[in-house]
């Protein structure tokens, strides 16, 4: 018998494979070797007992899952948490977030932002995000650092922009950012994002899907959060929005529509022949009192849907914990169904779902042999976790971002017993505070400005 | 100039009063003498800087606030947490908690589940509660071993239940358990309990309320939680609930409805006239699927409400900053206006809202000088709060009940630095696991049984 060498092992615990069977093991050992999920086993399979391993995690009084995956993410936007909240949608846009953003968003900004947004994330559980905002390659330069995987989107908008003042180089700009990013590491994914149907000319959607299709990549767009869209798109083309952009032949298999809150029953059937992928943001859509996406509605029609938080400006968290929560009671009230979105439902969308979403369901959002080693470990020694019948339960229920112990990501361990191995929490805090304090116009630190 | 001698002094940090007029202090210096907040200070203030205190709590970078107050729990229930969810409502009583409680609650369970409980609510900032289950008094006994203040509430329900095989001694039940507990201690208030207008008969329900009246103490009752309640009662009755409580009389100041997820207009204005308050258990009636209570209707009409998390199966957690968010934002999107519950609104229904819903608010519910010590910190210097524009939009939309640092109740320190001190946690934690491990039939400790 031979010993089995590996990076990183991790033994003990409760595994949640998230596999097609859903499989549960107690007292695993998990091998990781470059990066990747070498073995699986538990204490008492008699073969290859013998290993060794440059790093153990003792998982014992853990829940071992696949890390999350956020499907929808504007990073920078943590450095505008809290400062406006409670308003009518318009004003909050336009008087708020929009302003500050034509003043305030610039490179160092989003770098600063996203640095520790990406703290915040794996904090909570996150391993996965899928990001769209300005200066969208400091997203990328951020997520190396933290050893995160992302998808990163380069947006476009028909109006000038901090990173594009000159909005008629979109093709320009998109294929200089897949160039950049295309190989740079098997962290990163680039993609591209149409703000939404109301903010991107027909043609500015079709020569982006274009070129999302040219190079082989994810699309993304907002669709239908609120429902002045509708209304908006009708007058503008005499169409309903999915129809306006089915029209324009940019929905298909590698489409995300974030939001969808007011996606009508024949649009759902639409996406389910086409294969669009939807990404859920209860919490955002929730504040702003958007809408409520019929979630439960396009999973009986085998729509994929992941879950996202959205940015902290709307939210106001990234914690994904807390968003499976939401989702799992939202849908229950609103139609007056407590056995839709049980927790199990929830999880599958934060973490395989998400996955799917994304295209990367063949490498992460299970724990299977040969899958990238995105995982976490959650320490389940707490009262609100006592007693414990169903992990699923209580991982949806009572669970929250804190109880995340453990992260690895791509085989790296990133986060261990609660501090943070890639990023210097401190001065991400200082740096953001200090963005924070030139937007406020006041000194930074704590300080009550309500 | 002559020092002053404190208990505790807590020095440093933001403190947000909830005073009437809202009042936040800047490094504030707060001495807290035989339970009481002896003076509020800052330190700019040139007299009487000087002092001494046996414990000085440093607040800097942190958040100082009352405690919170939850309006209604059945804390026990904690050993259910995760046995059954995403059923049926009938399913999930008729099925899995009635039968659990009649087969598995006796002294050992409420007590032992209680403390676990009050552990939990420690922990995420909760420092009273009020509270209704069977074997009350083991509650009481609880809570004075915690140290934490207490409603506590003897319940009473028209069917044999484990304390109470002979429904009919129900007044001479009431009058044990109030002599018991009037004088006990200045932390728990003994209270009455009528389960609903669909489970107690007109006689239960009106010689409860007298007894309540001649004792000077709250009487609580579920009310139109489901909406069915409102056909049962009218077929027994002839009228709606509200109407035939009104009708019996037992609508008052002292009489806290819990739920009132299909309050009716006109019963707004009953309840307005004749004082009633109150306990709104959002997170509960969504994952039941219950309903939204009208809560932004009922405070315009000058109704004192409170919020409350319910018991642990049905939530799954007693963290109130969880409950917090969620009022916020369930209210938002199911009247689709953004400006309705705002944090401050949120946060005051969880502090001196929830302190006059248990007509406690002349001793707690905000830190004003003479007012009993029931004071929680936040520690503010976290990814997830940064940066900080606003302390009320953050306590609601972004902390969580794992941010608090220490507690105090009536001038005694709970919790220091995330540690209980009057509760041991392994202790309570395996006491449940045990009770747990009998009701589910299996091994106790980390075990899936999904």
């Amino acid at each position: 018998m031979q010993a089995s060498d590996w990076d990183i092992v991790i033994t003990g615990g409760t595994l949640l494979t998230f596999s097609e069977k859903m499989d549960i093991l107690e007292n695993p050992i998990i091998g990781i070797k470059d990066g990747i999920i070498a073995t699986i086993r538990t204490n008492d399979d008699p073969v290859n007992t013998c290993w060794q391993a440059k790093e153990i995690i003792d998982a014992a009084g853990c829940i071992i899952m696949p890390g999350l995956v956020n499907t929808h993410t504007h990073l920078p936007m943590v450095c505008f948490r809290g400062m406006a909240d409670d308003l009518p949608l318009m004003d909050w846009l336009n008087k708020h977030i929009f302003p500050a953003e034509a003043r305030f968003v610039n490179k160092k900004m989003v770098f600063d932002g996203a640095l520790l947004a990406m703290a915040e994330m794996i904090l909570s559980g996150t391993t996965t995000f899928c990001d769209g905002y300005l200066f969208e390659s400091k997203i990328g330069e951020a997520a190396l650092q933290a050893g995160t995987r992302a998808v990163i989107s380069q947006g476009f908008i028909d109006f000038p922009t901090p990173d594009n003042p000159d909005s008629s180089k979109k093709i320009l700009i998109a294929e200089h950012f897949f160039k950049k990013w295309q190989d740079i590491s098997p962290l990163i994914s680039p993609a591209f994002f149409c703000h939404s149907p109301y903010t991107c000319t027909a043609d500015t959607l079709v020569s982006v899907k274009n070129a999302a299709h040219d190079a082989g990549i994810l699309y993304l767009i907002h669709l239908l959060e609120n429902k002045d869209e509708i209304d908006i798109i009708k007058k503008r083309y005499g169409k309903k929005p999915v129809q306006h952009l089915h029209d324009l032949g940019v929905l298909d298999e590698q489409t995300i529509a974030v939001h969808c809150n007011w996606l009508a029953e024949e649009e759902m059937t639409i996406f389910a022949d086409l294969g669009v992928k939807v990404s859920h943001n209860p919490e955002s859509s929730m504040k702003l009192a958007a809408g409520v996406a019929p979630i439960p509605e396009m999973l009986k029609r085998g729509i994929t849907c992941g879950l996202g938080t959205d940015g902290a400006a709307s939210n106001n968290d990234l914690d994904m914990f807390r968003e499976m929560d939401t989702a799992a009671k939202v849908h229950k009230v609103t139609t007056l169904n407590p056995t839709v979105m049980s927790a199990q439902t929830v999880l599958k969308m934060a973490t395989i779902g998400g996955a799917r979403v994304l295209g990367l369901a063949d490498r992460i959002g299970s724990i299977e042999i040969g899958k990238d080693a995105d995982i976490i470990l959650l320490d389940m020694n707490k009262p609100h976790l006592t007693p414990l019948y169903n992990c699923y339960s209580h991982l949806v229920y009572a669970a929250s971002g804190a109880d995340i112990k453990t992260s690895i990501i791509g085989g790296k361990i990133v986060m261990k017993n609660r501090n943070l191995l890639t990023i210097d929490v401190d001065k991400a805090m200082d740096n953001v505070r200090k963005i924070a304090a030139t937007i406020a116009g006041t000194p930074t630190q704590l300080k009550s400005r309500v």
